[in-house]
């Protein structure tokens, strides 16, 4: 890796955690006030507790590209399912540039992948819980995808063994960072149930206004700046983008942005009769997450049109979760980082052409001409299933049992006082005075 | 352009979007807390609806110094007055660094100036005129005084074409973004009216305290962070400063934005008996703008000096246009933004000095030597007067013809309940208790 | 330094004014409301006098490796203490880039130590006062003993002329920053006195809340950011760190708050039955403060044990000043930075390996062994000693002497009103309505 790429990819990464400050604030925002402190302490502990784990074993599980790794041989081929290296860091090389770099971009990576559940679980969510959910997040689940999209698994070996075009290309997370919070936001938003007050008698949900509206949109310019790193480092290491890609990057990842949020003002605009302020920073969100896997492949005319669908769907999505399936997802998590990423893995099948011959582990495969095939595409759905099909499962599965152990949910009266009152004995804004009417209407 | 230098103006450029974050900050912490997410939102839209028609037309029109541009025959010499690029970005080489990074900056930088009249229109602009008159402002007005600045034309020429010294410097757009903005922001002001209960029946002006001065003097450290960005990639790119400069650059932006919110807190103190937060705050980014344009070319105790004055004059001129013009600039956009900028350019003809042959297109023109000509003055005033003769006129005369298609004010019942309710049907701060005594106020 | 290591350098110090945004929002937070205006704006006009007086004295007393400085001869060794370089920048060569770079940097280091006082000092502390007293340590505190460990000054030497390892390591300013600013803190708090409230008349502390939660553990956020450039330009700049061990600094500055923040809620969740959020969230900065010394010398995991302990002590440390000395820290300043700074120092003795042989003044003088010497330890022990035996001592003096010339406390009516109504005559949350019920509980 030459030293100038070396000094780029640093210090894209260290832009990428102003989207773990970004995503955190969010999520207080849409949160009632009286758990706002929680919010944002437990923000704190997961991001602590994700980099713990991720460096006690979720590394050496993770692995990158060239790492020893375990195999299983299927249809005549070799597949990597999981890297093999050391636990706690031990023996790696720090001056060995593209493993010491992977390794730093990936805990900002996990921390912001582990903060997704949050947003699901808002004023309900032990903080005890919280970490312990992210222990396993951040040790097991994240890695395993993780290693088969980025760190040379089989996802990624899928072009090589099985001609799918470049294998799974996912360059800034969409599906590895996104799709996987998002997945896990979903399990456990389900197993916690909807907050006390959700619902109405007959199931009717009512609408809890987060309790500040600064803090969602002032987050969202935070995302934005935190993206642009995230995406270009993740391009560069994860699929080999050149260095000098980066400014593309850079625009295609703010037009997506900026044509979600407009897709979600003008849909709530024209549905509701006003726009949404709530949805219309989701919309933003959705589009950042939507333009991660292909955000140096495309465009910036294609990754507006990706940005606009995501803000759309993330529109329709919001509603249809808390309408239709009972899901109370106060931060908009599921819609935004599960649809949002997965529809962004797609919209590489859709829109992606690779300029350049270096991309993805079968690197030289290809000659110098852009693909666009069926493979790739073929690819991105193989990963979409998986996601669906085993990390939806998994994720599921391992919130259940760490439920049966140690139950996840705060005590009703915990709900009543709001967690900061509860948890902490004593509020965000104690200066300020608050509204309390919505305790009245419980389930 | 070396790879060195590529890498170094890629990350800076990444830094500008905090610029845009501050002022949005700024901006909703000037007005009131009934249209905090109304100002927050609509700067969210604002960035992108820039962004869209830079991208569409705006890029087009403003161009590259060696781009293919309209030219017309004055004194004998050729002048470029517009560029003939591509719409839609149709046929830019991404990989080709000076072009592809200076389109990523000017997307941030038109972003940030498409933003500055939102600081004047507070609390009873319509998102929708918002959006519209940005489309206008980011697709044509900007382009426009962008090209003849920075794109190659004829203000730029002014040095090779009429021995003016070197053209119109402006490394980090104290005219180019700051002023075109500002003076943006006095014809919608004007047009808007000041808002319901700023001046008594006798037509004095009444104090409407921004609702939150955490927001704005926050804002202004996020400002300066996004200028440092902003400064050094514009000087490098622009003005054909050194990369070693930067860090000077950075001292400078640093001193002038101190020197400024002094100025200020001193002056108002000793002229109200007390420091006044929010015009102290408005000297900070003042001295911000200011020192934009002669970034690259002051010693630090100049840049000092630069701020100081700017924080005095926009001390003194807040308080002018609202009492003499009976123009409502709840954000200080006008004084900051118009009248910074302009000194901004004029700072350059007082103080900069030209250490290297490769300043602006005429460059080499110059041998090593410093040069702190007449001519150079003269450029300035030109760009000076260009932006008062021909600029204001413009950018009044396209917000007052959109204002006679689509009313830019919202109604009166709006600013009443605050745009938030009337327009989102929703607050920025449901849970607090607010006050709301200055209903009665009426004019 | 070659060009690459420049514009790595350059990018890194430009992140580090995050961190200066982010204390001086905890501070803000940490305080009451009714001087929330007064904290940040005290904040902007600290950092602006702490860059002027650094510019106009403060580097020239700094001065840098190599430079001329006064010198004193003892034991038959040559000693700096003071360097003598020229007032107002004036000759520096802005070109010459660690020259230019260290001066940057400092400047924004400069910034972050005269903030730390505040945080002890606050709802208390006029502004003129604070910025008297930031002129005094700016102008001389920070640069006499910043010369000594930065500027090859005799805690520098000792390595070569006293054979104590490399002299001082430090690398991100765990004492050249924190310790500094923290005895400050010390130093006014102790001057200042407690907050009329906080004593009960038996002499038993209360617990005055900080008012916004949110402001606090957001500031953690963008401190954490501005560590990351902060350790990492000051470990090549100061320490002649490899730019390629910047991951390796950036995952130890991570860990190591992460590990506090954790040890810090664990602990007070085991001692007070819940976890207790401002401790919480100094033992974050804590973290950070500890991390800084020895960022590129330890591994990871000793990175995530210098970080517990240093969460562990803050925790103890906040109560013990509060209960056993008298002293009114609301914002914790004393334990987190002079506490926590010290021990980073103390940490290079104990767990910091020395890789290249480049380290330090005495470059070469050891070989590319790592040494982990008792002569290091001594070091390290000597620049301790200096910071409570002459640095405390010295800054309580200053600020003795000046609170003689200008009383440094507010008036008592400036307490019961708040310092933003007293000292700037509005609030700075003028729409919201706040309690005050803590008005009557005086001493």
């Amino acid at each position: 890796m030459p030293i100038t790429e070396i000094v780029l990819v640093t210090v894209l990464i260290l832009l990428a955690p102003f989207s773990i400050a970004g995503i955190s604030l969010i999520n207080t925002g849409m949160g009632r006030s009286r758990s706002a402190a929680h919010s944002l302490l437990t923000s704190l502990c997961i991001f602590a507790v994700a980099a713990g784990a991720y460096v006690i074993c979720g590394f050496a599980w993770q692995g990158y590209i060239g790492a020893p790794a375990h195999v299983f041989v299927a249809a005549g081929r070799q597949w990597n399912w999981l890297a093999r290296g050391p636990f706690f860091l031990r023996g790696i090389d720090f001056n060995d540039a593209p493993i010491s770099l992977a390794l730093c971009l990936q805990i900002f990576s996990v921390g912001l992948a582990a903060l997704i559940p949050l947003g699901a679980c808002l004023d309900r969510w032990k903080l005890s819980a919280a970490c312990a959910s992210t222990a396993l997040f951040a040790g097991w689940t994240y890695p395993l995808f993780a290693h088969w999209v980025w760190g040379g698994g089989w996802l990624a070996q899928l072009g090589i063994n099985a001609d799918m075009g470049h294998g799974v290309i996912d360059a800034g997370g969409s599906g590895t960072i996104h799709a996987v919070g998002g997945l896990t936001a979903l399990s456990v938003a389900w197993i916690l149930g909807p907050r006390r007050g959700k619902y109405s008698l007959e199931g009717m949900p009512t609408a809890i206004p987060g309790h500040n509206a600064v803090l969602i949109l002032f987050g969202c310019f935070l995302s934005l700046l935190g993206w642009l790193g995230l995406n270009s480092a993740g391009a560069i290491l994860f699929t080999g983008a050149a260095p000098g890609r980066v400014a593309l990057i850079a625009i295609n990842t703010t037009l997506a942005a900026g044509a979600a949020i407009l897709a979600a003002v003008v849909i709530t605009g024209l549905r509701f009769g006003r726009p949404d302020v709530s949805i219309s920073a989701n919309g933003w969100i959705g589009g950042l997450v939507a333009s991660s896997a292909s955000c140096a492949f495309v465009s910036p005319i294609e990754a507006f049109v990706i940005g606009a669908i995501a803000g759309a769907l993330v529109t329709y999505s919001v509603e249809w979760f808390e309408l239709h399936f009972g899901i109370d997802d106060p931060g908009g998590a599921i819609s935004v980082h599960a649809l949002g990423g997965i529809w962004g893995l797609l919209a590489v099948a859709i829109f992606a052409s690779f300029p350049a011959s270096q991309v993805g582990i079968g690197a030289g495969r290809f000659g110098a001409v852009s693909t666009r095939d069926a493979g790739q595409a073929l690819a991105q759905i193989v990963a979409i299933a998986t996601l669906i099909g085993f990390v939806l499962p998994l994720t599921y599965g391992l919130n259940f049992a760490l439920n049966r152990v140690w139950p996840q949910r705060v005590a009703i009266e915990g709900e009543r006082q709001g967690l900061d009152l509860y948890e902490f004995g004593a509020g965000a804004y104690p200066d300020f005075v608050t509204h309390s009417e919505e305790f009245g209407q419980f389930r």
